[in-house]
């Protein structure tokens, strides 16, 4: 489920409205990252204990240095660079996988100006493109998410959810023996066939209309090809691997490097012994929940917070596609003369 | 609303035309920081005298200390870079949003090329094709902009105005108890729908003109699709809070850390006491400043001065189409022969 | 005018061909940045004056004081990497505008191509179209371009230059009076009717035709209402005003900070006393400069060295869609046989 | 073959799903990197051993200059921010490269739809177009994928593998005699010749049906000429090189310069004396990673684990444009009616 | 040329592939940049000679202060940042630019498949218009590619080579008296008269044909117009000068500030005296080359290493239009039935 927050500050009014946004819970930084800040806290404790207590003055000379090693050499990998243009990268394919998204919203609204008539059998060649479109979309949502995959196992649970009838199974099944090839694509080519039949029995009155009915479930079928390509086709593992070893090897160092060391022995930068590393912790909240960022948002079609949420979206397109592309002549108004403004 | 002053630096001339931009104060950084900065000072103020007079030499070494660690400390924190790539973002997904903004000119165009007729059943389905439009657009923007939602709350309120007739009015209120999807797109169905009756009834000559009308509709629809879906799905909630946390917190510490130091201690850079507290100031300006620009653009559906103007915007359209879409034979002038020039 | 210099380094040759545009003065960051560095260079050897010759020893060590103290707090500010994303959406906004730019070479094309006839009414019909496309372009210059504005405030100046006739201004007139919207469309509503006359005449001859006529006349449209977009909703002012103060405030600090102070202070990094503050001046010259480029693409809409030249536009398209679409049967060669190559 | 791995990471669950990647083998880092890691080991022990071993002690104290030296100065190539542009724009090519994929699924789906007929000749028709199109994708890989190119070194083998009739190839021959130009839009142009053959016998209904066949066949032949131009003008090899000489010159040096020295000389950053240079390391895997994802994307055609596929899409285009574009009428479920949801 | 150089890393093999592109000279860096280089070391070495050996003691000591003076404040200038946003902006214009690019084979298949007829006078309109393509885009070439512009100076070089008759050549002699704008649109206008001359024979079947085919004429003609426009639109020259001052300038200095100095004066970073300075040139090799990056892209209409070969882009468009919009119907092989795989 994506969190909605914007509609909170639309209006920049007093202390900047982002201040507000710091104490929501879901989907927040903090729920991502206090997994990882508890066990971030534990190492450093650990090895700060073992410095102040179980450690003699030769030990803890030696701690100091490897410390002191680990806080200057630490920075010569440069995650905060690497993490604005990975996080870049993961946005920005983020949004291309939203814009790949399909909607029949425009097919409904198309069936429903140029697929003409009344009658029971027009009505349900209208209903029956739409539910191949529904159909198109679902299998591909299958394919991609694991959400819906678990929902819609198989064939006959299309069947069950009327998605689909018995002798459509069949013709599937029949494909199946046939070819290796994902069968998700069908149900957009009986769409485009309906579309032709109508041409031919006169429902659509011309091949105009009968093109722009079929260019745009091929549009669909398009977004759909789009989203199986964003699924496998995403940025390289050794990319992703190379960002995390930075950004995890980074802050193992840390725990090291961080501890305040003591203070007579006039280390640079070792004035005074908070206790509590206060800066190291708000770099790991900052860092760690930067690369959460990329996380959540490098395969949308799971069921996080701020994934897609497809279970939703069958059940909305199946009801707008319903509604817009066979609401009959009950749904249109009659016209009524108006003066000019 | 927008605050226009690019009209303002069109020449270059003399000493760089940015510094003419510095003494505005509608819709400046003064006017977005100045409770910031408000804070900043009494804070940093309120610690300044708590190290010159409320401490006694002990607790001004301690003071000292921790002073020093804060200011080594605090620039572990990237907020540059980070704020860099995050307004870059936010910037591009506004102007996205600009983008997706639905115009009715071009329809209105088309309408008033394509849609024959002078007599009264043709300037009422024209009129009605307009009306529709608007509409759609009017829903869009009350799903969108809680400043257009709190003109429009409900569906009288566009019968009130003239948007919705008392029997499209109920057509709506028949489908709400069938179907609990939002009816936004619904107008422009029906938009769709009486092009296409004038189509049949002779008013639009031909399919291809038929195509154009319904085409340009469509798109119209796309764009308010499109607004919806930038509403929608948000940047993560998670890089929101990290890059505040971020900002808010390097410069919480700043308050600590850019303390002026007695001089006589001798602590490095810190050579002289001025009591203004200027570059830690700039510093606080220049990226709440910068934090601000985000701010302001991240949701532009609001009434703030960098919002886009819907209210105004829904007036503009109205009169606009109108003018374009139906002006009559009255606004074409009558060609006159002229010569080569 | 855009200062045109790629064609001298089409081809690289020697030591780097950048070299040889450093000598260009048109257009150049010398011309634009040479007033800036005056005021620097006075204000600069203001303060070394005063330094040198007017401070005694005591005044002479704060005054060292308050220069290191600038020196090294004036870094605080990250003008460079701001910079670098403000100037980059600077330009990529700059370019966004370019190809807004409306040409109506394709449309004269097409109505050569399309529109029929060459009788005495087909070819005012012809010239008529072409007439209204650049009158609407113009219109458009005319509310961006204060240049243009100059040339042609109101609509009697358009009559006087042809563009417009004196029935077609009373027309306008009387808009005017019933809208306060701008009347910019309107010439492209009407050129869409004369083809819509030309269709109905027999002039062009199908409706596809038509809609490609259609389609490009609509297109130059949106043209135009790109370019008001542009116009209206420039980037924040807040964005600028950050970028200017922080650039300019860091090189105000830079007046005090890099002075040479007395190397018998043995100061770091001052230990030698060179009169001409070489490096700062040239990291003036860097920083100005690289503003100077966004500050003189922000509004192409000017009369600057990099802006558009919209009144040179104005007579290439005229001149240029009358040749392409009314050159007449002269315009065309006859065919003759050819022997495949 | 590409790696997928996204989908082991569609829910984020625990501590960060990333770190479950960082145990993965295949088109990992480090199955790119243990070679350059071993010699760069190598390296270091070797003058690790010199400089311990061989060396007296005046030569140790040269060493450990030059080591110093090393160290200080190898910073001053920034290889992390010109990695950072280089590796985005090979990522953005790389994008693009997948985007000019040709895919011939929309083609067999108009093809089902817009071309008719089920006697003999029908079929064949359509049979021959979808071979065409294969045909054509296939001659386009085997201009840029050496691995296709290594299968089907000739058109003997595509004759042999029946994507050529001996006909076809006798014209392509004869072609070849008369052109030095490549043939691979030819298929193209024989598909669009068959469809308009279709067009001519009546199986294509009209001349829409037969403009959304043509340009679906050009649009593939433009996605092969993108991916022919992608090959042909890839980023100057300036660029790779300078990247290149950079990021293995840091680390040639980084050999010398991050040796441990004698930690009883005192010297700045040598407290202590651990053998394995553990960050200098981490440093190696980071930059020599994020070099090697550039590596794996700046050529997708070869058969790296991140290159496209093109041996198994060869294969399955074939399968898939059957499968939709002939399956015949057993390929289409009979209509039911069906209830409203 | 471009250098081709993917092919060679398709497949990364052990020690990453981009070493192997090192060794390649043929549009490489060392080509690039060893005459700069030269300078470089030339102005290094006089200095070096001067210090070592013409300077006495006191002067040394002076020169010193300068060097160390230079050395630290060189780096004021960040040129690393600039470079990078410059450079990108240079790539992704190129880019855009190669985009732009005419090609004639789409415009020559749809002239094969909708352009019919075997006649003598068919043939000859066929290769007229395809003729009139390849004039407009050789005319084109010849505004903006000097190494064109010398092969074709003037018209009758076009009627010589064949693409222009002698009654053309007259036509836009006429219309160059009438008028100064540039002819370069008018072949492609006359390629739209010639189709629609074709479909009022009936050679061309259906306005759809025609549209299709004007279509695709006016698109080669748009490339062509956008080429025109990178070529006068290019990025301000205050941009590029201000990235070639820091770049330049920053080397300068660097020949004073990275003079080995005397050891024995202890100075910071100054320990000891390797004669070459490796790293200073290291940085040279790696800013000048990433400077030539640019300097080879920003326009890439000339005759270098990196530019588009628009000599060879002449005679391949001539080529490949005949074969694929003339090869008659021996280019066509005859269809057999075949079974299905």
């Amino acid at each position: 489920m994506v969190v909605r927050y914007t509609n909170k500050i639309a209006n920049t009014k007093g202390f900047g409205s982002f201040t507000r946004l710091l104490a929501k819970w879901k989907g927040s930084v903090y729920k991502l990252v206090w997994r990882d800040v508890l066990v971030y806290l534990l190492l450093y404790y650990l090895f700060s204990f073992i410095y102040r207590f179980a450690l003699d003055d030769v030990q803890k000379r030696v701690f100091e240095k490897v410390s002191l090693h680990c806080s200057h050499f630490r920075t010569l990998i440069p995650i905060s660079f690497v993490l604005g243009f990975y996080v870049s990268l993961i946005v920005s394919r983020w949004w291309g996988m939203y814009l790949s998204m399909p909607w029949p919203d425009t097919a409904s609204i198309l069936l429903s100006t140029h697929f003409h008539g009344t009658d029971a059998r027009s009505r349900m060649m209208r209903c029956t493109v739409i539910r191949y479109l529904n159909l198109g979309i679902l299998m591909t949502f299958c394919m991609i998410a694991p959400g819906v995959k678990a929902i819609y196992p198989g064939l006959e649970h299309f069947v069950e959810a009327g998605y689909l009838t018995e002798s459509e199974k069949e013709t599937l099944d029949r494909l199946e023996r046939k070819s290796s090839q994902h069968k998700t694509y069908l149900p957009f080519l009986w769409a485009c066939k309906v579309v032709e039949r109508g041409r031919r029995e006169g429902k659509v009155k011309d091949e105009i209309s009968q093109k722009s009915l079929t260019d745009e479930i091929l549009r669909l079928r398009g977004c759909c090809g789009e989203l199986l390509g964003w699924d496998d086709y995403n940025i390289p593992l050794v990319y992703t691997q190379v960002v995390t070893i930075a950004v995890y090897s980074f802050f193992l160092f840390s725990v090291l490097g961080e501890q305040f060391l003591d203070p007579a022995q006039n280390y640079p930068n070792n004035l005074i012994d908070l206790y509590v590393p206060i800066f190291s912790l708000l770099q790991f909240v900052f860092y760690i929940g930067w690369l959460k960022v990329a996380e959540s948002l490098i395969n949308p079609f799971g069921e996080d917070e701020h994934d897609f949420e497809f279970t939703a979206l069958i059940g909305r397109h199946l009801e707008m596609s319903y509604m817009l592309g066979d609401c009959g002549e009950a749904g249109f108004p009659t016209m009524v003369s108006e003066a000019y403004w």
